[in-house]
């Protein structure tokens, strides 16, 4: 991508109302654009690192043997009634009533829909167990809107759902999932710490956090829980057992705040100039950063090497701006791209390409001919 | 995929709602599930063609040179009353007043969105021309919902906004979006003619609809619109020109049923036995079925095959279900992958491997160490 045709918005200045590191720099960054309060627009260069954090779920997801599914925003209040939880949601579930008198939801969560779906094609012991998720957007009519996406109207949740015929069953599903977790987190890039939870309004005896170490505010971005048989009792989702018994299923549901962990990532990845990614989720791997456009054999070198990165698959920005070497410096920086190509004096002087390891603020000079090994290499060995 | 462990509900009757032919093969296939009225979930087989059709049309975005971003389907009404459009959009528009009182909606499009994004970020010429594009849930009190997920109260859409100086820069950024929805058609199997149409709320001067030649009904599957200044005059989104005099910007629209799109594949795509995928958005592109799972010969050859094809990356469900045969083939018809490696009494009789062509019911012997080629090959012929 050119970045003189990019829409890459970077600003010197955070908004007013940002109150922490990621909210700042990922609207400095030109991620996030605010549409009204707690509402936000993901940028192109926001949607990408999103969209990384999705593909590292559903790749962990799809490991544990969990199916993914999507299912609807609007939900009717009648399965909320069935569950007994439309009375307990207080005003952050946003409600309305359709054009045909009926009461309709955005469903903040999908333990009913999902119970609904299972009890009228499951029905017996043999098609157990089942994991179901979906990576789906939320509504919640948030009191006070904070922290950017952190506590948003609108955010990406994945959410997974298993059904089990025991409690065996469901400890065997629920610890797939934590461990599906830790391998999420982990790509990511994140540290977290996993705390025994209240489990809320979504109920069941048992849950756990995931909550990532990154400053303040903790920021709580996965949680599990042990269902056990709230959902299917009162909604009437049962199955035969072996032994010809008709028994409710035992549920797990389990939770990651797919947008949520962007911030966490920038969190605990910065430093005083910009974002620093992990080359996991980071919006590009490489940025190519000729110091001098003017200069002609650095521009024609950049181009031949923004070229051949992008036929190799290398996911590549390319600063072909009319500006200066200071104001590209300070704009990489902040966008936080992990690795860049520096086509300047060294070139000049050498032949040599820099690579700047923007984690470790340190230059490696390479061969022309050798950037693309290079780069896999690295990327294979974080 | 293993089948037996995999959530594909089929089914030999249609719901009694489904009037036509898409509605009734994607529930008896599995696909699709009813919430509520006009509601859907898509079950796992249901999304993963919703993915492919995704895939394709964001490749065609992508090489078009538009850019991907995500806007929020909540929106403050404040932006509709700028434009001018909030008395004019009906009950099918959803509304709500949130907790601080302020008028809130859920926007069936976004031009107010993206509109003011721009005039906050684009100033000059030089800037320009910008094609952005998001996919996106949308909602709709619809008050007739029909035809499954074809008239349905929340569907997926992409949706693309182009800028540009002047009209004949919109002129080509139209006809680059219009090359790119031909090729998207025809990369999902789809006939469309292209149809001068009427601009309805969305406005502008001129605008063509898709229409997917799926007999009954006549299927919409994309609308592309030269709107012109409507939305910039109003909103004042303004650049300074070339010649130093600020302007408003000429914007053009682009839309397309993403999660229609499904709907009219099959309307083009099926026989009197199920659905029949054209390979490029099929849920699997194999189905291996063993015929008779109680003899060992077969049943470890199947469970072989199996394992080498997803090594080779080739999708592929495995019906390894102890099912008679004849309910294989017509579950097989039903959900309609596109080639079947069967192994039975050929396989026996001669250790050869039969390939079906679904879609011309026709028989090929492959020998088991040629399968992937013969695969690969027939994939690319497509």
């Amino acid at each position: 991508m050119r970045w003189s045709r990019y829409f890459l918005p970077t600003s010197k200045e955070p908004p007013k109302d940002a109150e922490t590191v990621s909210h700042k720099l990922m609207c400095r960054a030109g991620m996030i654009d605010k549409t009204s309060s707690g509402v936000y627009t993901y940028l192109p260069a926001g949607y990408k690192v999103l969209k990384n954090v999705e593909r590292i779920v559903r790749q962990e997801m799809d490991s544990a043997g969990a199916m993914e599914l999507l299912m609807p925003a609007l939900q009717p209040a009648s399965l909320w009634k069935e569950s007994g939880r439309l009375d307990e949601m207080g005003e952050e579930m946003i409600r309305f009533t359709d054009r045909h008198k009926r009461l309709m939801l955005f469903g903040p969560t999908h333990e009913e829909v999902i119970t609904d779906i299972i009890r009228r094609y499951i029905n017996s012991w043999k098609q157990l167990p089942v994991t179901l998720y979906q990576i789906q957007t939320k509504f919640r009519d948030e009191m006070r809107p904070r922290f950017g996406i952190v506590r948003a109207r609108e955010f990406l949740m994945k959410d997974a759902y298993s059904f089990d015929r025991d409690e065996k069953g469901l400890d065997e599903s629920y610890q797939k999932m934590k461990d599906a977790y830790v391998r999420i987190f982990e790509r990511c890039g994140l540290d977290c710490s996993i705390q025994q939870a209240d489990s809320g309004v979504i109920g069941g005896k048992f849950s756990e956090e995931f909550v990532a170490k990154g400053e303040c505010p903790e920021l709580e971005v996965g949680h599990i829980f042990k269902l056990g048989t709230k959902y299917s009792e009162t909604m009437k989702a049962l199955f035969v057992d072996r032994d010809g018994k008709e028994k409710p299923l035992v549920m797990g549901c389990y939770g990651i705040g797919v947008s949520r962990i962007v911030a966490a990532v920038i969190e605990g990845n910065y430093d005083k100039n910009g974002i620093v990614w992990p080359i996991s989720v980071a919006p590009f791997s490489v940025l190519v950063v000729p110091t001098n456009m003017e200069n002609t054999l650095i521009g024609s070198a950049a181009e031949k090497i923004y070229t051949s990165l992008v036929k190799d698959r290398i996911e590549t920005l390319y600063d072909d701006r009319d500006l200066s070497a200071g104001v590209k410096f300070s704009d990489g920086d902040l966008i936080g791209i992990p690795l860049w190509v520096v086509i300047g004096k060294k070139f000049i002087e050498k032949g040599k390409l820099e690579i700047k390891i923007r984690r470790e603020d340190r230059f490696v000079e390479v061969d022309t001919e050798n950037i693309t090994n290079w780069i896999r290499n690295y990327k294979q060995g974080k």
